[in-house]
């Protein structure tokens, strides 16, 4: 019942332990089980926003071999984070190929694949990525994908960070410091922990180096479903409190709830993976500092540098678990091979000056 | 404070009547006004999301004619409809030009132009649609534009409705039933009605034709967050309730709150453009009949037709509209005047064929 005590309803209601949840989510050999009897009994599965289909498609071929989802706001980005972790696995296509966005004609999401790794945009606020990881999960499931784990590149908003900061999130907040993700499910409010893999969170922090020119930290991000007013903004449509009505809220944010920075889709993406029993995290660059201001001023040059921060930390995540599964090899063949860089540009450069 | 009572309050609350909504959104020539007294004073206002600015822009030059904004999910619907309203209305652009997406460069919606008319893609969700809707009413504000009416032009699932049916929507309500929109505010929630426009509804309603080979009817839309438990699917990745539960749902919402649709934006459309004092109407194809199945099976040339539907009605409105204030002329010059049609292809064709 969408009753007082259920908004408000206390973190453990739905709380499951890891082994629980293991055993509801994994068959046997790793691969992903769906919590939804209904899938295996149907006909045909269609991934309506990927523009895939169980039947249509055959998943286990195309996306069998997939350990690593990375997902982020804009097509744009996560377009070019797919050519950048395809350099820096070494991860060869055939002569003659180029990587290509698989969901395009859903015209909803984009979807890119590199070898282990997907590469797929999730759109602006909750419910967008929440199509997204309900039909991502289910893909992982047709293609018989073994222990997954799933990565958010964001941007966003700091609190008494220095913009191009990057941090790693180990809790969620609400607009309403609650801590679950909140679905009305047949006119019922029905939550679920928006819980993240702390040990992920330690490994990646490991991996910040300590000479990377920008700061990486860990820390609370707070989830808002609103841009403008949800995030104290004074540049929306509206704007209903002042400018010391907004500092006491983040600086209550800060001193009281730790939170470190301000995104638009860690609940669902911390709760739905969480409650697939997928290992995920989120690494967030932040585009301001909000103690400072609302509107984003930094040049483009400067902030396209910033938003490949969290691209980098984590394809070392990604190089080094593959290196450790021996699974990196930089003997491919076919791909365009270039054997001096120097000179292939030349090449370039003469055939484009002829008409 | 985020009390039961506010999350469950009263409809009334922040209700205003018509004129004082007026008053506040107005200046006395009918132009956008804001209700953000912060605006007026900034250096600039930079609309992130639409790649314009306040002061890099000459917005009253380059909008200061809109008088309708069309806004759908994906930016290829969008830009399909920019091209129709175009032909609809008679538009004509110079000869050696075509629409371009003004907001490419913001990689989060498009935005095309055609004359008095914008037509932008606003994505998935609540979140991604408020997000839009802030810039769009700020835009309108910077380009001083006069009385201009909104339109959602969107897809839906049906309740007891044959898929291929359009809906022009006259109540919202969320997915527990009321039908405010709730944002978390410097950790309160405010709520505002989802309000729509009645007479427009009305006008919408009458220009549906009696020979249209399909029902355009006028119903409750409901607003989820979700798309699958939201929306009671059965084949989301993860599903706990059984079919019965979902039948029991599906038809209490169409016998006890009189619900024709399900979509993911009404509640944000029409609440914001509401407190905007901005005229504004919903009107979406069922892609399908929930009481029949959760999943789309119908063909995509089936569907692509469906998702005309709404488009037409929005465009004799507009015709209507710019008739009305003859403002529709048709001895344009100077786009590709085609003088035969039949010639012209031939002529394109055999370009075509030589190297």
């Amino acid at each position: 019942m969408a009753t007082c005590s259920a908004l408000r309803g206390s973190f453990e209601t739905n709380d499951e332990d890891a082994e629980q949840i293991r055993a509801l989510t994994r068959y046997p050999d790793g691969s992903v089980k769906l919590r939804n009897p209904n899938i295996e009994l149907m006909d045909q599965d269609i991934l309506y926003h990927l523009a895939l289909g169980s039947e249509s498609h055959d998943l286990v071929e195309m996306f069998g071999d997939v350990k690593f989802v990375c997902m982020g706001g804009t097509p744009k980005r996560m377009e070019d984070f797919a050519h950048y972790i395809m350099q820096e696995i070494g991860y060869k296509i055939p002569t003659g190929t180029k990587l290509m966005d698989i969901s395009q004609y859903s015209y909803r999401y984009c979807l890119y694949k590199v070898g282990p790794v997907l590469s797929v945009s999730h759109g602006m606020g909750p419910s967008s990525i929440s199509i997204l990881l309900h039909e991502i999960i289910k893909l992982m499931y047709h293609a018989k994908c073994k222990d997954p784990i799933f990565f958010r590149i964001g941007t966003c908003g700091g609190i008494g960070i220095e913009g191009g900061t990057v941090v790693i999130s180990d809790n969620a907040l609400d607009g309403l410091q609650d801590n679950n993700y909140a679905v009305a499910t047949l006119g019922k409010l029905v939550k679920r922990p928006a819980r993240l893999d702390k040990k992920l969170v330690r490994e990646l922090q490991a991996l910040a180096h300590s000479d990377d020119p920008y700061d990486t930290v860990t820390g609370t991000t707070m989830c808002t479903s609103d841009f403008y007013e949800g995030q104290g903004r004074l540049d929306g449509a509206f704007c209903e409190y002042t400018e010391a009505d907004k500092m006491a809220f983040l600086k209550n944010l800060k001193e009281k709830h730790n939170v470190t920075n301000i995104e638009m889709e860690i609940i669902p993406f911390a709760a739905l993976t969480h409650h697939a029993g997928i290992r995920a995290a989120v690494v967030c660059v932040a585009l301001l500092d909000r103690l400072r201001g609302d509107q984003v001023a930094t040049p483009k040059e400067v902030m396209n540098e910033w938003q490949l921060r969290p691209q980098i930390l984590i394809a070392r995540y990604i190089k080094k678990y593959l290196q450790n599964k021996g699974r990196i090899s930089f003997d491919g063949h076919g791909s365009i091979a270039v054997k001096s860089p120097r000179r292939f540009k030349l090449v370039q450069q003469e055939s484009q000056s002829i008409e």
